[in-house]
């Protein structure tokens, strides 16, 4: 009786929010895996989440340490970041050449997740709008958390490149309150250049549409390119919100800081911040710091890191070049490919992403089906490369391959 | 521009809440100290915050170390808790005689704070009833971030001893959606009788109402006396938040958990814990396992730190008896005094807290004032007798005399 009574008043965005799709496979491919490898003698293949398969670098993990049995961080924080924390990051803004951040232009939070979260959450039932593909918890999380209508703009591919559409994006920035740009992009791998970043930013600054730039992969770019923060442009209308889970492999660890040059935005997100949660804990803003604060051994790392990734890039690359004919866009940066699958899948297939997620699971190959970046895109896959070693890799884009060529038997 | 239109979209919630008063008059406190103490070559008394003057234990901080440096558990965290993590809670609760709790009856969060907001959150726009006083945060932060309203039902006082008014209580109770009981009590130091418990559980029970209750007290219970978890009683009406943040002395590290035999009610915290923050940190979700499963360390840790407290309490208790000539109720847990001074205030004042603050804080101590914990309470004050060493303590409430002695002049 209480709970009918009780289960009735349950908020519009409860309803609406799920678990995220990659969380879901991750947790269906876990269960399937012993049995398939029992079966088949063969590793089943996690394609599936934006994990990090290398351990964290040793100077971040011992300051997490550090901070509770050495510095005795452990009495409650100061609610958006301690002073220290926000210096750390002021730092680390200035040597990305944005200037002009005090420290009530920083908040610390709970990974970028909780950055995003707030960073929507103060404009709640606002629309926005977005590139599509669009990470799937911006979809089926936050976005509908934050009680949004949204858009997405398709990009136009263009010799193997993705492009803006820039009459398409003025059409419909024109309509929106907040624009969301990601990049390093995910699920494409596409890193935003300066002009397009520009481009962005005048048709946000020109409609006073507020950008919240998801920044997450900001040190993962390849090829000896570098990443464009929205920061460096001018003007209280930009947001730019940052993790420590991907640059320092601790996805576990949810260390995030957004900046923006809009205080009241900050002081908003403070707030809630506090409300939530009543602050990021002590010891990861002392991790974050240290990791900020170091250059030299930030530096060591990274320099790895990013080798070691693209390296991996170019091996599943090289794999389904020949799957995809060429069309395949080569990411610039973050660790996924999103490829068409489309021209594989039968024709009578009604739901293409369960005929692909299927297909794959049974093979011992976990993918996230296209459907979970944006509605237009099923029949897509997106393969992660993060947390596989080189050899699983290449077996699993072997695999994939003949996956796909059963598909027209 | 840009930013008066983006400005003009902010949430009601957010133009609501703020940080919360007692953050503000630590802060506030912090930047009189040092002057105040070259001024006048005695220590600035912090009575304020709900910290905990106390290193926590050391087998709780090493496990934190541990999960990071030995363990490896710095990858994602699963959202609502890994199932050891709910294991551990689940044999907790059985030690406190609560049965029937399976892993879908646990969600790991952010403290007790972020365990509270997402109780109340789900349920968005209902309407809730407490006890008053009650908790600052709560009412600052927790209820309109949520977008409640609220009705306070006052103690009775009778002996020196808070009470239930039974009549007041169940004519509210009709008229809201959930019931938010704290036990231990803050700002009060109440402990909940079992039959004060039976009777509240019942009257909502009668009225289809949710019970929220905040237990992040419990271990903090004084003379022998021993916490009666609402957990107690059966039905899935029932949500009871926990933290280890005052048990183990750690209220910087955020890690918290809550308890429901109402399914959905724990999978919707579980999805709005995942959308804010991807779920409670890995190591934060291994500290607190630990923390739980060693008996033996928190056994001989609580014994310690409860004796310690209970003297800490006997030591002020003895100074304000004269004060408040016998009125004072005697905290039977947590860590605070709810003391009503407004025999002390002269009748022309208007603001009664202001001038208390102001006071206190010209002569060296930070409390924090009566109408922070609802409007019925101006006029009084909360100490926390749990963040300072017993000299420090003594020091504080002659001064508090001293203090109090001279507002007539």
């Amino acid at each position: 009786m209480a709970t009918k009574n009780i289960e009735s008043k349950i908020s519009s965005s409860f309803r609406r929010i799920g678990l995220s799709p990659i969380v879901q496979i991750s947790e269906e491919a876990e269960q399937l895996a012993s049995s398939f490898e029992k079966k088949t003698g063969r590793p089943f293949i996690f394609f599936q989440r934006g994990e990090v398969g290398f351990d964290m670098p040793a100077y971040v993990a011992q300051a997490f340490s550090d901070a509770v049995l050495v510095k005795k961080l452990t009495k409650y924080p100061k609610s958006g970041g301690a002073p220290w924390f926000k210096d750390a990051v002021i730092s680390h803004m200035n040597e990305m050449k944005i200037e002009e951040i005090t420290r009530d232009n920083v908040v610390a939070t709970y990974g970028g997740q909780e950055g995003l979260e707030l960073a929507f959450l103060q404009f709640e039932g606002c629309k926005a709008a977005a590139f599509g593909p669009i990470w799937s918890a911006m979809l089926e999380n936050i976005l509908p958390y934050a009680k949004f209508d949204w858009t997405l703009v398709p990009f136009k591919e263009e010799a193997g490149r993705l492009k803006i559409d820039a009459g398409k994006l003025e059409e419909v920035i024109k309509d929106v309150d907040v624009f969301y740009l990601n990049t390093p992009h995910n699920p494409t791998g596409k890193v935003f250049s300066r002009e397009e970043m520009s481009l962005v930013n005048e048709l946000c600054r020109k409609n006073n549409v507020l950008i919240i730039s998801d920044e997450a992969y900001k040190d993962l770019v390849y090829d000896g390119k570098k990443h464009t923060s929205m920061l460096e442009f001018d003007g209280d209308h930009i947001i730019s919100v940052f993790t420590g889970s991907k640059s320092f492999a601790a996805t576990g660890l949810r260390m995030g800081y957004s900046v923006s040059r809009n205080k009241k935005i900050i002081e908003n997100m403070t707030k809630g911040n506090y409300s939530q949660t009543a602050g990021l804990s002590t010891p990861q803003q002392h991790a974050l710091t240290v990791a900020l604060r170091d250059k030299e051994s930030r530096d060591k790392w990274l320099n790895f890191f990013v080798k070691e990734l693209q390296e991996r890039r170019d091996i599943v690359y090289e794999g389904i070049k020949a799957i995809s004919n060429g069309s395949t866009y080569m990411p610039e940066g973050a660790f996924y490919f999103f490829i068409n699958l489309n021209k594989f899948i039968p024709k009578d297939i009604k739901d293409k992403d369960k005929y692909l997620l299927n297909r794959f699971m049974d093979n011992g190959i976990a993918v996230v089906y296209g459907s979970a970046f944006g509605k237009d895109f099923e029949g897509y896959t997106r393969l992660s490369f993060s947390t596989l070693e080189r050899e699983v890799l290449k077996e699993g884009v072997e695999r994939l391959k003949e996956t796909l060529s059963g598909f027209s038997r």
